[in-house]
């Protein structure tokens, strides 16, 4: 035994010889994420990362995308990840790089997305002496991270690797962050990480399907609250059998994806707001909880409810993020012996709208021409609910949204989804006050030219906040008050901003205008944008 | 003893009483602000600061200002700080609007600016729900906080605002984060914070003056490296003193602001890259450090030096950014007795420049029209430095530099210098790629209507990192090298940027151009933006 160990070091010790020597840290790296799979990297480079820019050049198997603020590169991983289950790499320049990208990590954090963050830090011998970029990443990463280690000796950098790409897909999903110091970059040493299964999501408890089964047949109004992959159109089959045996059926508020459209069952969306969510659940006595957890309020409001589970209704979890929901309703189908289903979406194409633009004849016009198959990032804050339910008996798509509350989101993922699925048209949905956040999104996407079709609803102002503000029992809005909530001095020219970084940009101001510009952008392939202003 | 003390107490209960009962936490927070001198408020509000935008709204003292991006916001701060000297307040939208402005904040943190980050967070009675804003402020902030406290009861608001101000002023200045959750905010009970003195900086004790006079004296070539308020138009004029004695004067190759042009000394200042500096200093003996520590490389490299200390090199530190750098100079004058001064700059109008734009034809017509007491702000990373090399005899002026090495801090200190001295113009040179990472701030710029130009330095590159990519030992520039710091497909037209956020622009391709360009733009007050396409 001790003998075969020995040969099996010695042995392992021989075959990577050659890499031995010649490989960098960051070589190392590289190789090995692109080994697992990982094929598409999301970079604002700096001077610590020119060692992974330099192992990029190598590794063919990788494509790279420049984005002009990390911010556009988190949210772009994220949107990779959503569409294609896969992690894409990030390239970050030490503390401020992650913290630029931080606020699309955090949101890549509540959607469950795989991604694996690569830090370039200062070299370890370098660390000590507190130059102007050095910050502590471990500290601040931490808690956006699923996981989080620095490849303090160049021979672990492969390792390292394997680690957090195995780490990135779970049980629970999520972004990595994998530290890589410069001099462990660029020395030479570095191993490849051995070749691993990426975990799965945790199937469900047969002991805990009983449970819930018994539960649903002795109470009255039974629920199912739902999210991650029962969302997927085989897991919205599921929920139509279990809606047809007298179950109800949600979503939360925000889910990373959702199947819509034509031939998918359309489940109830949790309410935003604590009080129309508890009006709406006051009669339901279960809520069975499949790949989520007990609902939550967005915010907190004096005299309302945390969570919103109304008084004597019973919980039962069959698993939360890090299981896979929608085994869990088939295994419900499969225990109750359910036929027959309630009925899906048909397509319908609703009439061209007319007269004033809102956020319902936007989705209007959306359900008209939206093309089959097509994604739809979600980061238009008060005015896409309009485009949500308009879109029902659209052609079928995927639904992104929103998952971690901070805006800018949608523009980043509209890019990586569309790099995802190059085939797929992608809409981008936004709000001006989100839009600004990352625009310097439109960029990329012109510099890659992907299909994405950006829309951005112009109502110079933080309409969601003017909402917000008339609910936290700050009743008198001032000047301050006034002025903050408030884009239109100046008003942005969201056309001539496109434009400046190459994405063609048309205005419209009537919901005609708007039907014939969406027509127009779904006929042809690139990027455009549409400056929707509304008038309401 | 026990009686006074009773009483005392009572007494502050008793005046207090008014407020207690009326006083929401957000007001106790800002009216203490207030009272303790804070003016200005850099804001992006969500629906957790709602109650502080209603406080904002009562206090008149406060004026706020919106910016589109947190990172505009806090490198306002910082910019608003180094002019000033007084912190500005910032809000910010929980981990996520931390993230966001974390950037700056960084920045802020190396040029030791007062700012004080107050963060809304979720109530406290919501914070164990996991909602989907919820983040681990206290964690992710820490490292770039001087000091950081929650407001987890209303009744502490007023006084940690106090606290948070006091610490923000040093010893050692910066910024710092009051995190208000929304229901100490929205509770009444709020009790405004004492007054109190801002803590200064340390004054330099007598026995290491003597200590750096005696080795002064026993050396061959002594030299100073100062940072801080050394940077001061009086300070330099000690250091003039100084040189005139013999000794060599250096100055950190980033510092917060340096007074400079006609009538002010200019120190040398420290190479950037490691054997440049190595080369200079290889003569030292002897480094007194007055308001800085030992020179350290921005980065390291594969053998060079982190620490720029030349062998056998006696290193005295005669007080770190905590200690007041003028008096430092002061006191080492008043040691050796020193009456004379090396010369100070004269007034020298160059030539106009012609032909081929370039950092040093900018730097020269900077230099014919740049307007007595202007501010320069530089973000202009590998182009800038021509421009301060041209200007070393123009009217005299303030140069802040980018002290983290976060890219994207150049606008927005720009716009809070601007709003510190309205009566004085504001220069801010800009890399392109830096600019696209904080371009929002010409939203702001042109809202506040502040008399600031911006210069563009368009090479459609991130040029400093072809130079360093050259310099890690990556020798073979592949094309996703090219791709990684090429910024020219497509061209971003920073003239359409501009002008679609407000501000006019116009683009210059030759040094003609440029040169009527600035002329024209400092002979008119408000927000400008020339758009400098570099052909080298």
């Amino acid at each position: 035994m001790v003998i075969f160990l020995s040969k099996y070091l010695i042995w392992g010790e021989f075959m990577n010889d050659s890499d031995k020597f010649k490989l960098t840290g960051a070589d190392a790296l590289v190789q090995t994420l692109a080994d697992l799979g990982v094929d598409s990297c999301f970079a604002n480079p700096g001077t610590s990362e020119m060692q992974l820019i330099a192992a990029l050049d190598k590794e063919s198997r990788i494509k790279s995308v420049l984005c002009l603020f990390e911010g556009v590169a988190t949210g772009a991983a994220d949107g990779y990840a959503r569409i294609s289950g896969k992690p894409a790499m990030t390239l970050l320049h030490l503390g401020p790089g992650y913290l630029n990208g931080g606020a699309n990590i955090h949101n890549a954090f509540r959607a469950k997305s795989p991604m694996i963050n690569v830090v370039g830090d200062h070299a370890v011998t370098h660390q000590r002496y507190d130059a102007p970029l050095a910050s502590d990443i471990i500290g601040l990463a931490a808690s956006t991270s699923r996981w989080i280690k620095s490849v303090d000796k160049v021979e672990q950098a492969g390792h390292l690797a394997t680690e957090a790409w195995e780490a990135c897909h779970g049980p629970e999903p999520g972004p990595v962050s994998l530290v890589l110091p410069a001099d462990s970059a660029w020395k030479e040493g570095g191993r490849k990480g051995a070749m691993v299964q990426a975990p799965e999501l945790r199937r469900p408890s047969q002991e805990k399907i009983e449970t819930a089964v018994q539960a649903i047949k002795t109470t009255k109004s039974p629920m199912i609250l739902m999210n991650g992959s029962a969302l997927s159109e085989t897991g919205l089959k599921h929920a139509a059998k279990l809606k047809a045996n007298g179950i109800r059926i949600m979503i939360d508020t925000f889910a990373p994806k959702i199947a819509r459209g034509a031939g998918r069952f359309l489940p109830d969306r949790m309410h935003y707001f604590a009080e129309g969510a508890m009006q709406d659940l006051k009669d339901c006595d279960l809520m069975i909880l499949a790949g989520t957890k007990a609902p939550v309020a967005f915010f907190a409001y004096p005299d309302r409810p945390s969570l919103l589970v109304p008084d004597g209704c019973k919980v039962v979890s069959l698993g939360g993020f890090d299981t896979d929901s929608e085994k869990i309703l088939f295994e419900l189908v499969q225990a109750f012996g359910i036929e027959n289903s309630a009925p899906l979406a048909n397509r319908i194409c609703p009439d061209k709208p007319a007269g004033k633009l809102s956020g319902t004849t936007i989705g209007t016009s959306i359900a008209r021409y939206l093309p089959s198959n097509a994604i739809v990032s979600d980061d238009g804050v008060s005015n896409s609910i309009g485009c949500y339910f308009a879109t029902v008996n659209a052609e079928p798509h995927d639904w992104l949204m929103l998952t971690g509350g901070a805006i800018g989101q949608g523009m980043p993922v509209a890019l990586g989804a569309a790099l995802a699925a190059p085939d797929r048209k992608v809409l981008c949905l936004s709000g001006d006050g989100a839009g600004m956040y990352t625009c310097q999104s439109l960029w990329s996407m012109a510099r890659e030219n992907v299909d994405v079709t950006t829309i951005v609803f112009v109502n110079h102002s933080y309409r969601i906040l003017n909402i917000e503000q008339s609910r936290t029992g700050a009743t008198d809005s001032g000047h301050v008050a006034k002025s903050m909530l408030d884009l239109s001095n100046p008003e942005i020219d969201w056309v001539s901003l496109a434009q400046s970084m190459g994405v063609p940009s048309t205005l419209c101001t009537t919901a005609e205008e708007f039907d014939s510009a969406i027509e127009r952008a779904f006929s042809k392939e690139g990027p455009s944008l549409i400056a929707a202003l509304l008038n309401e």
